[in-house]
């Protein structure tokens, strides 16, 4: 059997919630060795979050499964432990306010004078540097400066939030880019640095084209709806039981639309012709195309349009998902792991696909300290006896 | 000057329009040398969408910018010369539909052949494997199918897609992730391999919490408008001129906003102790909030939560980021660049910030064919005679 892509790579994990472990979470399912570290007797907030199943968060399952978990204080003596790990370590990863870990004298600053080759990865709210760096930031927060609340949802709406905490999930894969991409300067080089990951700047980078039709055109992008900028009919549509989205990205596809609805006449309707005019005109194609879907449920309708090539799709709820035989199984979207606790658990797999090396759910989360003994004594040569001073006195 | 953190690493693009570019703006921006293969005579799709500038299209230019540009025919000929190319890359990119790879001639295992440490990035709507492998994948049908629409949005609403095309930036963030980490593995091993992202996967992944709601408690997901299913106050309040957005994750928070708005007897109340009782009684807090936000502009509202330590930040605009000090100038997020048709044109900067490699914009946007001379003469050693002969035959 292969190995993960990261075989090799030791991670000391100071992250906390969703951004940091969202990050990490990707590097474990890739085979890093992910040490978690978390305050001695609470660990990680997101332990107390639900939903939880026989006492344990399936929200702290999920995104800490196939990591190693110890604990440590990182105030007094655990500060001289966390230094002797960084020396042996290749990457540390915290999503702190600026300044705590300067606060702790465990800034990058100091990592790197005990081991140069050390990367630093942060997540904070509004980055490292800048006026507003201090400001506090949640997804929330992010999601409304970076510009994705203004544009989603509906014309004459509210501004709204994405269904998921995307600030976070984007601050997250984000890091992992700027850690690995610092992973092969390091092994060219030998040289390691820090890498500063901002919530609101990983959601104004996605803001991509958007951002553009303001700063070339000077027009404010609105809220929409669930069309697109650039081309029609690529919108959500009225089916008898629901809806259902089309996308028709370009004239070959709406004349395929024409099709299916028995509208062919529309193809040589200029009003209609290119996507330009398409876009311009949205307001009258949709009820045209809504007056056949709405005839029939929307199952149907996608398959009459899948079968004449248009690109159609359900707008799946969460059970449809988790029962979608293509997602579920064939791309390995949910995996069951066991869990000593919760038992039986089925957590999101790893989209993250390698012909070669290993990805995917190799072990559940770490009880809190679960591996204090194994990490301990590996990495710095901890008998039992100090350890359990170091318990004792609540270092770790 | 220090280089890029990917300089060194040269990678061959075939992708078009955005999730792919997407990808590769990132690795260029990084430093890496991406050699960009548009087809002769027309090019990406993308540079014929708007928003437009002096004729050129700024969609494209963002998404490819640090890029070297050639035009390459891959049918016949251009084959042959493709494979030549591959020899001397680390990575090739595509999001062409599965298997038109293969039609050509130019699967994964056909560039092995030629290069055993190739890694090959592909961004495909479901994935290279499965039964729905071969649906067509835009951007709305991945963010339809993987649960992010009808989990965005308002209580008895539409689905509602996200003001950017979320799906395809997703999957290209995440195919960088993919990649480099590929590339880990092959400075350690020699061995290249194939990632395979899927846009539909992308998005499933970033459901995270949300999935793990019906998987452990069987309850369905819905649309719940801005507010957060783990905590409250979390959410939009309408102020006197608009809306602002206020994240209060804790107990502690709770009490400060309680302060704020002059409502100290609310932390008593036991309806509203914990994050749990909050949640359930959202619908009684956010009016009670209201009362008071609804008297001030939200500028003045938002000063007062941060002034009291409670995240609060405004729901920008997009001209509103594009101006901010900030976002704009102290994290160079938004950056200026001389285009040789376009003039001076503004992009969207990189969110990746090193403390060591360089990042960011430094040249602008390929025009058709712009590098066919350096490349193919630095590459294959083609002299002026037989690049003349490869134009007037149409490969290149």
């Amino acid at each position: 059997m292969q190995k993960g892509a990261l075989e090799g790579l030791r991670v000391l994990d100071l992250s906390r919630v969703l951004a940091g472990p969202f990050c990490s979470m990707m590097l474990a399912d890739m085979g890093a060795e992910v040490i978690k570290i978390e305050q001695p007797g609470s660990g990680d907030d997101s332990r107390q979050f639900a939903p939880m199943k026989n006492g344990e968060s399936s929200y702290y399952m999920n995104l800490n499964r196939n990591k190693k978990g110890i604990t440590l204080n990182l105030k007094g003596k655990g500060r001289d432990i966390f230094l002797e790990m960084v020396k042996q370590a290749d990457i540390v990863l915290e999503n702190y306010r600026p300044g705590t870990m300067e606060k702790l004298g465990l800034g990058y600053e100091e990592l790197k004078t005990v081991n140069p080759r050390i990367i630093y990865g942060a997540i904070s709210g509004f980055g490292h540097t800048g006026r507003n760096k201090m400001r506090p930031g949640y997804d929330i927060i992010a999601q409304a400066t970076g510009g994705l609340m203004s544009t989603t949802g509906w014309p004459g709406g509210e501004p709204t939030r994405s269904g998921t905490a995307m600030g976070d999930v984007l601050a997250g894969l984000s890091l992992a880019i700027g850690l690995l991409a610092a992973v092969n300067h390091q092994t060219r080089t030998g040289q390691g640095q820090k890498v500063d990951i901002a919530l609101v700047d990983s959601v104004v980078a996605s803001m991509e084209i958007i951002n553009q039709i303001y700063l070339v055109e000077g027009r404010l992008p609105e809220r929409i709806g669930n069309r697109y900028e650039s081309c029609y009919p690529y919108d959500s549509f009225a089916a008898k039981d629901g809806w259902l989205v089309i996308g028709a990205a370009n004239d070959k596809l709406w004349h395929l639309v024409c099709k299916v609805i028995g509208r062919e006449d529309l193809i040589q309707n200029s009003r209609y012709k290119t996507n330009p005019d398409r876009v311009k005109n949205h307001a009258e194609i949709k009820p045209l195309v809504e007056d056949w879907t709405k005839q029939y449920p929307a199952e149907e309708v996608i398959n009459a349009m899948l079968a004449a090539g248009v690109p159609a799709a359900p707008i799946n709820t969460i059970d449809q998902i988790v029962n979608d035989p293509h997602i579920a199984q064939d791309r390995e979207m949910f995996v069951d792991i066991e869990h000593p606790l919760a038992g039986k658990t089925t957590l999101t797999g790893s989209h993250l696909k390698f012909s070669v090396t290993q990805t995917g759910v190799r072990t559940a989360a770490p009880l809190l300290g679960e591996h204090n003994t194994d990490i301990y004594q590996a990495l710095l040569g901890y008998t039992p006896e100090v350890l359990s001073e170091l318990k004792e006195s609540g270092v770790i």
